[in-house]
């Protein structure tokens, strides 16, 4: 048994599709009216399949996304998704986490950790 | 920015991890009393992060995860996470999706797909 897709629940499919493959630099693989995939590439062991739902999102997500952030590090990376349209969020976090907690355009929270530690000589 | 963990709300974090560890034939990474991660193995790129929450589950997930069926195909692989504590649940599917709706011991929706298809010469 393999994990295949992360699906997220969407209103418009295709703008929360390419604001993720924005945020992670992914590719859209497929798109379809019901069935938006992204994923790193054809080959990715991991995707994220958007699919229509009618209902509002009412409490905080029990599932979300860690993020690890590249070379530029976690402020930068942060300004950055902050300008594609997410948003701060405020989950009961007391602000002196290494994280920090963002919400998508449709609200899903997520969060941008601090990056891994570089071990310098 | 890459995708590091998957987190899922969990009240009982050892027992959840190691559901979805068995599920996925996965291994525990690290065991903490406010963090597990569950893992393919140490140089995954995604995992799995159970961490605690005292709110309980009200509503569908906007967030599940689709599991590809290895080589005993979809139904002997539901049978096999039903044993391990997964149920089946109703969000409302027709019944006639080539997907099997489950959910896991905390509730949180899941879906076991039809294997991909094998083209025979």
């Amino acid at each position: 048994m393999s994990l295949h897709h992360i699906v997220i629940d969407a209103y418009d499919l295709s703008a929360q599709a390419r604001f993720w493959a924005q945020v992670l630099d992914w590719t859209i693989l497929s798109e379809r009216e019901r069935e938006v995939v992204i994923g790193a590439d054809e080959n990715a062991s991991v995707g994220i399949c958007f699919m229509p739902v009618t209902d509002r999102k009412m409490v905080k997500n029990r599932l979300h996304l860690d993020l690890a952030p590249g070379p530029d590090g976690r402020d930068a990376e942060v300004e950055r998704i902050l300008a594609l349209g997410a948003r701060r969020v405020d989950i009961g976090q007391s602000g002196t986490e290494s994280w920090t907690v963002l919400a998508d355009p449709e609200g899903n929270e997520f969060c941008v950790l601090r990056p891994k530690k570089t071990l310098i000589a």
